[in-house]
């Protein structure tokens, strides 16, 4: 069986999980935390220690353990290449892939380390309440990125072309996680808000925007496509 | 005329450069640093502001600017399919793009981070001397790194597999910036001494180690195949 290893609020897990939706592949989920791996399940095979890990039985046989992120979304789009999520040209695959690592990478040092990780992961790990000053420079460092995903909206239909691609699913992962903890300020980026609405409709995002932390609920919107 | 924007000693930069070399893909090479870039050059081809980006005119017409530095290596494999740099079964690419990551990402939050641009980067910058605590952190962050490299090449010919892969450019493209500030302590891991001789044999490498900092000689090692 299809095994992924995850943490629901983690934005790479989110996206793993609803590229595999969209391409229909069915996965056991299994809940792992980096910080708590004291018997090893997760450095055995992934030795950087971090989730998501894919371990998968790819058509060819045998069993593969696959991370990170972007490794394991390369890998499904070419061993399972029914519903692409890459454009067809060289050019436009660059900018899907530009944007894809944009969300996953520099978003995610710049508005989730100091944002998502401050107010979730630190819960779970027990280590005390988030720091205000980290959770304000990581707010507006939300905003710059909104912009930027508006500015991109305003050229296109999708954030990379006019195709939906990995560009709006890393983008979807983040934004829903940060959505979570009721930070993303619609009504101030309309483009935004309607470009998330789309996905938002998509079957692939409904399993993700069902999941609860406990004593930690979303906000009404959280899980409503029309919010 | 294909351009490639880079920094001589950034690992990110000599990666694409051994690419191109590698592929026989001719560009001018024109310095930016990210730091210094009052009128716009880099971020209005790349809004993230860093190096490396490639300028290029593929053979489908017009003109790209690709960043960063997984999107150009994924769009040379792709756009300039002779000499392939990824294996060609779904999990040894896997396996290839993770060592590539590793390297181009982990080791260089933990080991260059501190170090490269410590003792070169500030030095640019005119920020001062190096923090000596840093040097240390991430001088034995590189020898946890080696020693995982060792690991992997008592099980394979080159990093990823029996052939050389992105992962081995990667690898070469940091471990090739550390022995420019003569860091790498070679005689301790024999194995990834004799890895890195063969890489540097090759004429993809050469044109990297001709590269020299005003007022920062390399050891007298540094390019020579016999070291």
């Amino acid at each position: 069986m299809r095994t992924l290893l995850h943490m629901p609020l983690d934005p790479a897990s989110r996206m793993v999980r609803i590229v595999l939706a969209e391409k229909g592949l069915p996965a056991e989920l299994v809940e792992r935390r980096p910080w708590d791996d004291a018997e090893g399940a997760l450095a055995s095979v992934n030795p950087a220690g971090t989730v998501p890990v894919l371990i998968d039985e790819p058509p060819t046989g045998g069993e593969v353990a696959i991370s990170p992120v972007s490794t394991i979304i390369e890998y499904l789009d070419e061993a399972y290449s029914n519903a692409p999520l890459l454009p067809s040209t060289s050019a436009a695959r660059a900018e899907a892939r530009r944007i894809s690592f944009w969300f996953l990478d520099k978003f995610d040092k710049e508005v989730s380390d100091f944002t998502l990780r401050e107010r979730v992961d630190k819960r779970l790990m027990r280590r005390g309440q988030p720091d205000y000053e980290k959770l304000k420079h990581g707010g507006e460092a939300l905003v710059w990125h909104l912009d930027y995903a508006a500015w991109l909206l305003d050229q296109r239909h999708w954030l990379a072309c006019e195709r939906l691609t990995i560009a709006d699913l890393a983008a979807a992962a983040q934004i829903s996680a940060l959505d979570y903890i009721d930070l993303v300020p619609w009504d101030k980026f309309p483009a935004v808000k309607d470009w998330y609405a789309r996905i938002k409709s998509r079957p692939s995002l409904r399993p993700i925007l069902r999941d609860r932390i406990d004593g930690l609920p979303p906000p009404a919107h959280y899980d409503n496509p029309d919010f």
